[in-house]
């Protein structure tokens, strides 16, 4: 065999490799969910400055630290949020071992579905409701419990499994960002081992990328096994100023580009774009009543009030999903 | 050309490339420190079941998660634990704005250099010292004061930065681990923010995948810029019972490898060997006066008691780093 030849050919064949994938991947638009416009151009150029090695927004892949809102930005959070919907069957479920439910609020308000009442009980009534929905078991056993309902559970509009109702365009987004480098962190309001059993196979998020609420847990030994049994007490809300608390405690280092929809997100786009250097803020506005939700500023599930205002001012990217998606959600396509 | 040839230089080409690193990486023994015998062997063991893809002990590298203590394991906790020598010459640099703690317990007790005084202030003498040195910054301020320190003092007996005496054999633990798929993660008693400006240069290790003890923090806007401020009040201690604690709500799944020297760490070597499949524990055995320091039961630091009497029933590998380790730190090779 001819040396020259044979190197010649093993060189093509390095660029043959090392090209598929580039070509490959030209072929599709990453963000073929998203209209052409100002909000897809705008996320597509953060992107462009903070990967090109020569300019001068680069940031290294190991800060390329992106962090997500869950309910109203990755998924639905109407009627209202899908933990609270989630809490209301686990109720339903325990009420034959609780006669005394019967007669007592806030158990009472959701046994008869009497939503009014419910509301009157307040956020008392919330925490009341939480705990016994979500504490008094191991950590395994809460995460089979939340599967078993995740598996089986339907929303009262769609009559689908609540998993369905993620937002397409942001799956794309996820993507995208992940195929560019950045590792992402969901940071909710919602409780944080409610979102683990799920977030890996919808979001490709793993659990230890997710941060969120959370009650007390206390590890015992029980028949020469150690378990950890939660408890009902509320450890750390990771909302509004807590986001930016649980973004320094859980990540240790500060963003650069956060997702959100409601005035419980402000905190934490202000945290993540008051620091140095290139950086992203982009808040869902839900524009569409007709494939999802239209809300804002009155409502009492992901009020957006503040945080909208302080949009314009900051610069933060406003995303129409009527306007700039062209699906919502994955089924429809 | 003739196709035929080339699509077999091509595939040549292949299989070139691709053992190429197995090549490389035969050619030098990944823990090289460690002595042939028993340990180092538990170990390759250990690492091949679970990434054996046909074997029954067969783990996917999402869910190889290993756990190290810092304090002890990973570096040296002599004469004290090096965060207390941190607050105490913090307190002392500090002293200057604070005439009063010349008369003040624990203050006055640090500024004279009285061991005895200081130990008899007890536990509460001692969180008065880690709030005075570790609250009241901001977490940007803490971060650049604990790398300030790092860089400038030095250890009393070796009279090197702190930071040299990490341990040589676990430094390639972590490397080899890593290098066979494990994600790994600190879950020490020591202050999260006190270890996360050194462990990604010193361990590899990013500050995201660092558990430890913490004060609270809080959000403020202070001339139109978000800071988080750290606040003298306890918020997690991440020891003993809070292991796994933290572990779950940080990580979300349980680790398959956890690695250990102290009575803190019993709970989490229970918690991580106590799951389903295979599990690996491991303490780490300070058995040398001559090259580290030799001690276990009657310690008042890093004391080693129930946990090695565990480890015999429990089966973990107890390291024996006279007879284990060819060296300690990096700088005696």
């Amino acid at each position: 065999m001819n040396i020259r030849h044979n190197r010649f050919t093993f060189v093509f064949c390095l660029i043959l490799i090392l090209i598929a994938p580039i070509h490959a991947r030209a072929d599709r638009d990453p963000l073929a969910s998203w209209n052409d416009g100002n909000a897809k151009q705008a996320i597509v150029d953060f992107v462009a400055a903070v990967t090109d090695k020569g300019g001068s927004d680069y940031v290294p892949p190991a800060k390329r630290i992106a962090v997500f809102d869950n309910d109203g930005t990755l998924w639905s959070e109407k009627p209202a949020y899908f933990q609270l919907l989630f809490a209301i069957d686990r109720v339903k479920a325990l009420a034959p071992q609780h006669p005394e439910w019967k007669t007592q609020q806030p158990f009472k308000a959701v046994l008869e579905n009497d939503i009014k009442a419910l509301a009157a009980s307040g956020e008392k009534g919330l925490i009341q409701l939480v705990m016994a929905s979500h504490a008094g078991m191991t950590t395994d056993e809460f995460e089979q419990i939340v599967a078993d309902w995740l598996a089986t559970a339907r929303h009262p509009k769609f009559k689908r499994p609540y998993t369905d109702l993620v937002f397409q365009p942001m799956l794309e987004l996820l993507s995208y960002l992940r195929a560019n480098g950045f590792k992402i962190f969901i940071v909710s309001g919602g409780g944080i081992e409610f979102m683990r059993p799920f977030t890996e196979k919808i979001y490709g998020i793993p659990p230890e990328q997710v941060i969120g609420s959370s009650i007390k847990t206390k590890f015992e030994m029980r028949n020469g096994r150690p378990v950890l049994v939660r408890e009902p007490e509320i450890f750390f809300i990771d909302d509004k100023a807590g986001k930016p608390v649980g973004i320094q405690k859980f990540i240790g280092r500060r963003p650069i580009a956060a997702f959100g929809n409601s005035d419980g997100d402000l905190q934490m786009l202000q945290w993540t774009t008051g620091g140095k250097g290139k950086r992203f803020g982009l808040i869902v506005h839900h524009t569409d009543a007709e494939r999802e939700w239209a809300y804002d500023r009155k409502s009492h599930v992901g009020r957006l009030s503040e945080a909208l205002d302080q949009a314009q001012i900051e610069g933060w990217l406003v995303v129409d999903m009527k306007k700039d998606w062209k699906v919502i959600y994955p089924f429809e396509k």
